[in-house]
């Protein structure tokens, strides 16, 4: 008795203003367990999938999609989970940390140099799914509805999501191939572009016409936003970063001012109209290593350091003693110097391994398996997702020559959350019904669990260099 | 019209059920702002406070209570973050990260050896101020409110909160002397004497009466879970170490391995009715680092050693190249070896300088500055601290000999969120009126202010040795 008035009043407390933060063992008890599990499961099925050649997200991805429909089996203790507006913001933190880390891996210069290309595939990319699912496989395999479910099922066709192709390129350390940079680049041209589509189909469907003048006050503001904050962002960022040194030269100083960045330029993206990710991959490419230079070394390298300058004056026996210092010491300073030059990205790692996993995980969950239960669905389905990869695929071939057009394609494919949020403002104007959302789910699905097994056999067959 | 439409569709959207996390940017948006900020400014606060010779802490408490009032100015940009639940999730997540953190620097067999003294200190810390808060003070300075009142404001007064004085230690670097230790000890016995008498008092309020089974059984549950907790897992955390490193001796699943065993021992304390950071605090003792040591060690050292076993060989001239190798390669050895030890905590830093922040800042935020706007409140509010204080510094004395008792004294005296938690129990019920209510604000505004200048002072002059 004692033991349930307590916690009741202390659950009635967590509802008082204010008490949000004070009534803290109430509010937050379940997300710790999940967060745990995630956490420890995401750790242990990583090693699984890479045992079998795959990157780790398709084992997050696979946990996600098993802890997403245990209530097939019973169990629904899960079920909460994907509602958890926590937890729902920890996966974003995810997926914004690891744009920020793609981003800190990519150098600017290099993006620009694909730029074209990467033009190119993003407008392939969104103008043939686009067409395909609005006056080709809409009214084909879902006759009967309004055009302007056609609009939005085109619309969810032209969304790609960065999020899944960049993890597993990194995953694969093939993030400093052109294929990858195109990829990169193309996603951040698509999520402008999916947005002035997505803009225009609300328009369209809520007002019957759009302005001109509308849709161009939205592509200005996102590319005022894009190149404003990179060119202003790599101006600044040599000065603040020598004051802040200056301040703490400590290395969780660095490791703040990447991150704070990270989530202010997210926020930026945000408030632009743009998904955060855009904002957080734009944050990572402004800090180049050379700003970054006059932030502390990691003890142990600054410990290693002050044993090493007393040995290169060299010995009595010049031959012998100088062939130790040469074959040890000269190492050791290579070795120092190529750890130093990433420290930056060394501690936003642990950040990485506690979020990241969170936003692939609730991927997973939201894929729900009883969606397959109408074949008749299912076969819709089928066909829209293969109008999604077809699509997605074409875009690959305008990368243009000396790269690989199917790992381009493949890794547009991915619909992920932009396409779900796509479907979802359309069912929330009423112009989507049960089955079109139903097709629509099962697509974003597929083309997220099949694209990470595809480009791994793409990306390992190439290396092989001709052997399968 | 175009961006309002797509921009009340998202909202929209975001109500809808299953969509908290497809709509995740619309959600989200804020606290990616908040965050940055918070981040940003306590890792710019903190070298200020550390140039005057205070912990980081301080600057971090004093920017929360700086952000909390900029309504006094007429900024009512951050009003809703200490409400905001994601937030407060976050906060929660520091405070259990930073206990985690210190268990792991505390050894369990020091804290055993100082047993008997914590558990003087404990019980005397939550009973001389329970008296002093329902017999003495209470009565005299806030006439007029029933017994329940009293009770509670007693209960309020014998609360400890761990985590202010945990930090304070841990940013001066005094976690290992004996006084931190009995502190830490004290804190945990408070914890479940507290959650007794809360118990009790809740029980008398709403029933009349409690039984002493009731009582008996909130003991039991907490001391077994305690116990059993930290015997199981150190029986279990040398064989669990050892498989998880067979799968994966990347330092990331001994991290994993580390923080989830944290949060699942959060959500069991919190199951047990304990608050979640006594369960981190018990995970952070069981891992002792001899358990770890089957995992990987950091890259650069791994690389540093395999330019090391070849110099162990004697060259031809004994005495000259020997001495090289004892100068250079047997401390470089130890270097390795020391920083190798303590792997584990390295990877927690990055997630502690993210979330431990966020507690500390908005525990400042929860001080309203209005409240010492109303000088008879401000009056009765000393009066209370003041039997506050003297309460805890009592129970200083119950240390024994050969500790510094004044330290002690102090380490007990902030009561943080848990006196706040225990007083809004208080006005749930409805037994305790506003100005009782803002009293104990004040109370804990107080005790948490003023105990990390007073304790970083009484360290730093007996460091001294004689000194002033």
């Amino acid at each position: 008795m004692t033991r349930f008035h307590l916690l009741s009043a202390l659950a009635l407390a967590a509802l008082l203003p204010g008490s949000a933060w004070a009534a803290g063992g109430g509010v937050v008890g379940e997300n710790l367990l999940w967060l745990a599990i995630i956490l420890m499961a995401a750790r242990l099925f990583a090693p699984l999938a890479q045992r079998i050649g795959f990157p780790a997200v398709l084992g997050e991805l696979l946990l996600g999609v098993a802890l997403g429909n245990l209530t097939l089996f019973g169990l629904h203790y899960f079920d909460t989970i994907a509602q958890d507006p926590i937890i729902a913001f920890m996966a974003e933190l995810g997926v914004i940390v690891l744009m920020l880390q793609i981003g800190l891996e990519t150098r600017l210069a290099d993006l620009v140099k694909v730029g074209g290309r990467a033009a190119g595939v993003g407008l392939v990319g969104i103008s043939i799914p686009f067409t395909l699912g609005t006056f080709v496989v809409g009214p084909w395999l879902l006759p009967g509805l309004g055009t302007n479910a056609y609009l939005f099922l085109g619309a969810t066709l032209a969304a790609t999501s960065v999020g899944i192709t960049g993890r597993v390129f990194r995953d694969l350390g093939q993030l400093g191939t052109p294929e990858a940079r195109i990829v990169l680049g193309a996603a951040v041209i698509d999520d402008v572009l999916g947005l002035v589509i997505l803009a225009v189909v609300t328009g369209l469907v809520q007002a019957g016409s759009v302005s001109l003048g509308e849709v161009g006050g939205i592509v200005t503001n996102a590319v005022l936003f894009l190149v404003g904050s990179i060119l202003i962002g790599r101006a600044l960022a040599p000065y603040s970063s020598r004051w802040l040194a200056r301040l703490d030269s400590g290395h969780s100083m660095l490791f703040a001012q990447v991150l704070a960045t990270g989530l202010f330029m997210a926020w930026l993206a945000h408030l632009a109209g743009l998904a955060p990710i855009i904002g957080a991959f734009a944050a990572g490419l402004l800090f180049e290593p050379l700003f970054l230079k006059t932030f502390d070394v990691p003890h142990i390298v600054r410990e290693v350091e002050k044993l090493l300058p007393d040995f290169d004056k060299p010995l009595g026996k010049p031959g012998e003693a100088n062939t130790l210092v040469d074959e040890l010491v000269t190492p050791l300073r290579e070795t120092l110097t190529r750890h130093t030059r990433h420290q930056h990205e060394h501690m936003l790692e642990p950040i990485g391994y506690f979020f990241v996993p969170v936003f692939f995980v609730l991927t997973g969950m939201q894929v729900d398996m009883a969606t397959l239960a109408d074949p008749a669905i299912v076969a819709i389905a089928l066909g829209v997702t293969a109008a999604a990869v077809a699509g997605k695929l074409l875009a690959g071939l305008a990368a243009g020559r000396g790269v690989r057009a199917w790992v381009v394609g493949w890794g547009m494919v991915p619909r992920g959350e932009v396409g779900l949020i796509f479907a979802m403002v359309g069912k929330q104007l009423g112009v989507m019904n049960e089955a079109m959302f139903s097709v629509i789910v099962i697509m974003v699905i597929l083309t997220t669990l099949i694209t990470p097994p595809v480009l791994t056999l793409l990306l390992r067959n190439k290396n092989v260099g001709g052997g399968n």
